[in-house]
């Protein structure tokens, strides 16, 4: 099951180790300018390689787009794009091709599928994430013609940061899109030694959307803060997704966490966005927590496929933490969500028919 | 959109202000026994009136089923299941018939759909969780049958409790389905002094499933744990959702939160029983942030229908917490989900189709 | 698999031997007026027992409408709707119990779930498309507000009858639904002669669909006509689906078979108002073939569940022809099929979001 | 929406002039050989170029598979085929590009869009179903693992033709795939002359599915008669679908039409081996009426994209016939649709999970 949204939808291919990568977005309205150089530009923000913060693997990852376009507009039929895989040549894996990493998907892929594919994380791979950036950056072209913005960055590394005041213009700029200025230098600093250590780091991902407006997300069932968890915890290494006050109003007073409404809005804003299930007009604040990448250089207690214990000493390079590169796949992941809801709240009312249909 | 999952998939109807709640459950395999004591006895556990920690309003919950049982089991024909309201009198709302509740869905349903009932929570109330829980007894009857169990209770009130040796066997003879000995006591009183003061308390659930065949989910965009996360952020009232280690993994480095394999399993379970998106074989472990009660008795902001702004003053009886009947939702929904999960597991490896279909 | 639809979507449920039969409706805009009346005298249009054409058998068929519905209007939840059974008791099955009727389903639900069900049709029985007509009347009451309207009758009887000129004005009031003045009474006499005759006839039933707007329809896979063809397809006793010149298109020559165009609209309407899958804005011409009553009451060779060849003597009442009942039925699919269609058709184009979002 | 299937899904994309058309096909088990050379075997079957039959347009239809496949087996993961246009190089359209073809979609794509692509068929262009064959040629690989087979061949071309006998081995070797040696030359003869004529001819095509297991299809709205219904309709050119005794049984009495039951099987198949919408175990017979190629080489009306009557004058290489190379699609389509009924009907019983899940 390899599609994720209903009227705005995408369809996703491809293994790390494979030639391609890539996603069929479906139901993207015709007319709309495609603008590959943003694409491009969203795609290059989760590229690694960049710096010494993130994997030194570097791919170029260029989009093409191979369907759907005409003249530079959507047509209304699906638009496939596609990634060229450029590190998926077979390297030595002798040493660890029988063997399970700890907390990587080979053992249940292995076991669901009876298939031991050594080369690498496969289909499993956070590779595939790159086409959900592209897929999500062509729902954010529809959704700025609504003028509905996503931000996004890191505010926790390893527990240091702070949980307030995101500065996301800042984090644009940042080597590690850190959120917090006065906090950047001591996350990289967490990031470099857990590298040096041959370890790795978990983080936190910071996504808000602005500008939706009121009444988008479907109860009871394809609810806008379900759908966000959904999208958010199927990133690969995330184990925790918050919205608004999240885990703080699990301790907190109803008078204290409910949101009071003046008339120019809400007085607070710890529903994050989202009451009953439906967007109320206040931004959309999500909270997505990243475990330590699983890749680590240390050694580590394991079993082979055939069950036998064995000790496991990795190799290669890999992100010294997810959230990093993570936090643009969370932005893109918001905006299918959005741009599938956008979509689906058409024709919620009767009213809405007549506006369509009837000049 | 009112259907919950796939090939196990539940339709569900009815407001809190109606005759009647339902929900039709679609692909339930023929030949299961239907046990309507255990129904019951499910829907039992998530009814209020029952004590001074849930809502003093009484409805007996009498499960009744219309179709797809033939002399006591299954035919593999849609069950629907239903519950009649019996507390859906009209009462006397002009104090707040014109009033936005604040934390509550009203506002965005009256946006969204242009109707105001001010009648009540109708659709967007957690009455219509009651054949949530109906439809999942019958999910756990299915998996019953491969000897897969939930267990769930409540680990935290208003901050108070612990992350720890959680005590399902207590917690299911607790009044507040608490997890801990120890701290059930200081947990009633915290609910109790809310109630008192005319506030409500957030609280943290905990959903624990056991002997879960590996293979479980169905990777990329069809995971256990988004799945799981769909699921329980759908649910009246929750605003985080973890799996595993959770929000902890996001603190923590590779070296501590990976999960050494042995021969006889998993050394931990930071994982949460999850790789990938598929289940490994060790429990699943869900851990519910619920916010307090939107509905307190103390006067709150607010605006009218009109815009204008207001002073509520809500009269009536509501829970205190919600975590305490949340949990049984919360079971109830993992329940659907691995049923879901368990079917579509099927044909996973082209073997399956033979064991299936050739003798 | 019991849900038809995907954005106007029904959920049915129940058996003809059971207490109920039920369709939760997903997906109707709120503020529509549901005029219980109108859907009343749909339901009546498919009821038997009304006069020597159709079955002796008597139901009321009163539609209850249990929620979705708020001081008449529709709220955007899910509509359930009901009718009782009234004929459903036990009556003496000891001649029949064991024993597959050729033509009916019961050999294959019993091949499939392993239930016998002697009591009758159960759920593969006609009883189920009840429900259908009230949901369709729900559908049409929508699309009433866009002008389209629906029309069907009867242009077959074994054989006899005309394939131009339907007078659906005339069928309206005919009790056998004829479509034409002059062939009528020979239709009827044909259905009375199989009647006595203790033998059932087939018969060809027509929808006609009007004002619709040019572009429903969803390439590639969710067509208007593959729609119409799955829903006609999916009615019991259908063999065959026609749309436009159908047929007759597979004899003809292209510049037979084409329909030309001039400013006023198309001058032929061979492609029954469907081109690549999209509605064309002429009238959508759809034939529908259905098989006699498999209900016979003459002696047949048949197998009892175990095997073993044996001689049926139905005994009872049954239509002794399919289509009179089924051309309501045909008819009510094809509102649900465009009722779906045009709600996902809004958002085809960008300029539609701009319209629908921005005042 | 341009994905078919629920567990054996196909999603396409691409048009009939852009670089590339392709199908990521989900749902696919593990371990299954996916044998390349039947595969463009397959695919070879509907390609034109070869006679004077079809058109002279030569493309070499090569088909690529990108990912899914490890080791020449499937890995469960999705698989993507592609094939590369080779003839989709802009051409001269200055006489036809603003002016609506007969027959085809060109009209309707452009208002239901708003997008003029004078290029040609585009994504409504049979070039598409290029690779629904080549998903058809991997469901067959997946069904003849359970010895389940599948036939194919035109019975008619322009009303000649016969209607029993069909002998589908001389179809394969036929250059029109005739069933019936005696009528072969004659119908070859309409087709050259209707070619010669600057004209097309109408024809039908017969799909036969022969040792389907009892009990594949999901009743009430996922059977495997309305699924046929559905992928066939949606085939382009197919104007009428039958199954079984199709039309005919509209015209007879039920004591001729019921299937009456031996020990060994059913006497007669009149029912088209589907009863109720699940398979009897009998062969599935599906007569499929394709219209003439709309492109004619004779002038006709029409309009233009903005309104004025004009004369249309193709000019081009197209087929005179569409149901020959036709049939083969019709015949893919029906293995996607047994595939996916094959996948969804494992879990019918509760037998069937223990069986699945416990050694």
């Amino acid at each position: 099951m390899n599609r994720f949204g209903n009227r705005f939808a995408i369809t996703t291919f491809g293994e790390s180790h494979g030639e391609i990568i890539g996603a069929v977005i479906d139901g993207v309205p015709s007319g709309l300018n495609i603008d590959l150089v943003f694409i491009q530009s969203e795609v290059e923000r989760r590229r690694g390689g960049k710096n010494s913060y993130t994997t030194q693997r570097k791919e170029s990852d260029e989009v093409e787009i191979l369907s759907g376009v005409f003249e530079g507009k959507s047509t209304g039929t699906p638009i496939a794009l596609i990634i060229k895989n450029e590190n998926q040549k077979s390297k030595d894996y002798s040493n660890v091709a029988q063997l399970f990493r700890p907390g990587h998907a080979d053992f249940t892929y292995f076991h669901k599928y009876g298939i031991r594919d050594y080369r690498g994380g496969g289909r499993s791979s956070a590779r595939e994430t790159a086409v959900r950036v592209g897929a999500g950056a062509i729902a954010k072209l529809m959704l700025r013609e609504l003028n509905i913005k996503f931000m996004s960055g890191v505010s926790f590394i390893g527990g240091i940061g702070k949980d307030r005041e995101y500065d996301f213009e800042f984090a644009k700029n940042s080597e590690i899109y850190s959120l917090s200025p006065e906090f950047e230098n001591e996350q990289k600093r967490i990031i470099i030694e857990a590298k040096e250590s041959h370890d790795s780091v978990g983080g936190i991902a910071i996504v808000k959307i602005i500008n939706l407006p009121i009444g988008l997300g479907e109860p009871l069932y394809y609810k806008l803060d379900s759908l966000i968890a959904d999208a958010m915890m199927g990133i690969n290494g995330v184990k925790a997704v918050e919205i608004g006050a999240g885990v703080k109003s699990s301790k907190s007073m109803g008078s204290d966490n409910n949101d009071q409404i003046l008339k120019n809005g809400f007085v607070t804003n710890n529903a994050g966005g989202v009451l009953g299930g439906i967007s109320n007009g206040e931004s959309v604040d999500i909270k997505i927590h990243f475990k330590p990448t699983p890749s680590i250089f240390l050694e580590q207690k394991t079993i082979d496929v055939f069950g036998e214990e064995k000790l496991l000493n990795l190799k290669g390079r890999h992100d010294p933490t997810i959230v990093v590169r993570g936090s643009i796949v969370a932005e893109a992941m918001a905006s299918l969500v959005i741009a599938d809801l956008v979509l689906l709240n058409m024709g919620r009312r009767i009213g809405d028919l007549k506006k369509c249909y009837i000049n």
